[in-house]
C-alpha cells in the first residue's frame, strides 16, 4: 500500500469537512470521519495527526513561505513591498482553493476552540514575517509591527476573496486591502 | 468587613506577580498567592475569579474603552483618526502603570497558555473596534481592517513604551508607531 495516496487523504478531508458542517466540530470523532470516508483509522493516522489536523493540514507550511519570499525578496524592495510580494506567493498557492477554504471558514466560526487556533496559526505566520523583516535589517520593533499589519491586511483580502471568489483573484484582494489601508492614512479630519 | 478592599486587591496582585516571577505562572496555585499575601482564599475570591484573573484583571475593559471612544469620536473624524483617538484614551488609562505592565508581560512572555489568553484578548480588542467602526458607517470588511491595524499600532507602541517608559509617554508612542506604518506605504523600490 502506497504511503502516500492523496485521494484517501481529500477523501478523509471531504468526510471530516461534511461532518464538521453537519455537526458541529466538536461532536465528531475520528471514527466517524473514517466510517464516512470508508476508510481506516490506520489511514487516518498516515495522513493527519488528529482531528484538528484535518481542518489546518496544508495551511502549516504558510508561515515559511512567507517568510521565504520576504527573505529572498529583491534587496532593493522596501520592507513594505517586500511583505506584499511574500503575500503575492501565498496567494498564488491558495488560488484554486476558495471552495474548500470557504467551508473551512464556516467549519472555524462556528467553534471557539478553532478560533483560538487560528489566532495562534495568525501569531506563528506574524513571528515568522517579522523574522524575515529583521533579517533584511529592519529594526526589530518595526518589523512586528509591519508583519501584524501583513497578516492583516491577508486576512482581509483572504475573506472578500472567498466571500466572491469568481470577482477578484486573492492576488488583487491583497493589493486591494493593502492599497485601502495605505490611503485611511491619508485621510485627514474634514 | 468592605467588599471594596483597593489594598487586598492590590496586595494579593503583588504576591501573585512576585510568585508567577519567581517559579512560572504554571507552578503557582491561589493557595500559595494568598498565603503570600497574608490573606485568605475567602478575600481572594472577592477579587478575580481565578489565577488568571489576577494577571488580567484591569485590562478587561480596555475593549469598552475603545469601542466607546471610536463612537463618541467627533464624527468629522476619518476612520483612522478616530481609532487613533480611542488608543490615546487606552493610553492614558495605562500611563502610570507601566511598572507592573512590565511585570505582566514578563510573566505572559514565558508562558505558552497566557500567551493563547492575550491574543484572544487582542481578538475581543479588534471586535470591539471593528463594531465601533462599523456604527460610523465604516464597511464591514474594512472596519475590521482598520481594527485589527489600530491593534498592531498599540501592541507596537506598547511594547516600545515598556521597554523605555521614562523617555517618551505611551501617547506619543501610538502616534509614533502609526506614523511609522503610515510612511512604511509611502516608500517605492529604490
Amino acid at each position: 500500500m502506497p504511503r502516500w495516496d492523496p485521494e484517501g487523504e481529500s477523501r478523509l478531508r471531504e468526510a471530516a469537512l461534511q461532518l464538521f458542517l453537519e455537526r458541529g466540530y466538536e461532536n465528531v470523532t475520528v471514527a466517524e470521519i473514517t466510517e464516512r470516508a470508508g476508510l481506516t483509522r490506520r489511514t487516518f493516522s498516515r495522513y493527519f495527526a488528529d482531528k484538528r489536523d484535518v481542518l489546518f493540514a496544508g495551511s502549516d507550511e504558510l508561515p515559511a513561505v512567507i517568510g521565504d519570499r520576504i527573505r529572498t525578496a529583491d534587496a532593493a524592495l522596501a520592507p513594505m513591498e517586500a511583505v506584499l510580494a511574500a503575500l503575492d506567493a501565498v496567494a498564488e498557492r491558495l488560488a484554486d482553493q476558495a471552495a474548500i477554504a470557504a467551508r473551512r471558514q464556516a467549519v472555524v466560526r462556528a467553534s471557539p476552540e478553532l478560533q483560538e487556533r487560528a489566532l495562534t496559526k495568525f501569531a506563528v505566520a506574524t513571528d515568522a514575517a517579522a523574522d524575515a523583516l529583521r533579517s533584511r535589517g529592519v529594526p526589530a520593533s518595526t518589523a512586528t509591527l509591519l508583519a501584524q499589519v501583513a497578516i492583516a491586511i491577508f486576512r482581509t483580502a483572504f475573506e472578500r476573496w472567498l466571500n466572491a471568489p469568481a470577482e477578484v483573484s486573492l492576488r488583487d484582494r491583497v493589493r486591494e486591502s493593502a492599497a485601502e489601508l495605505s490611503s485611511s492614512f491619508g485621510s485627514q479630519p474634514s
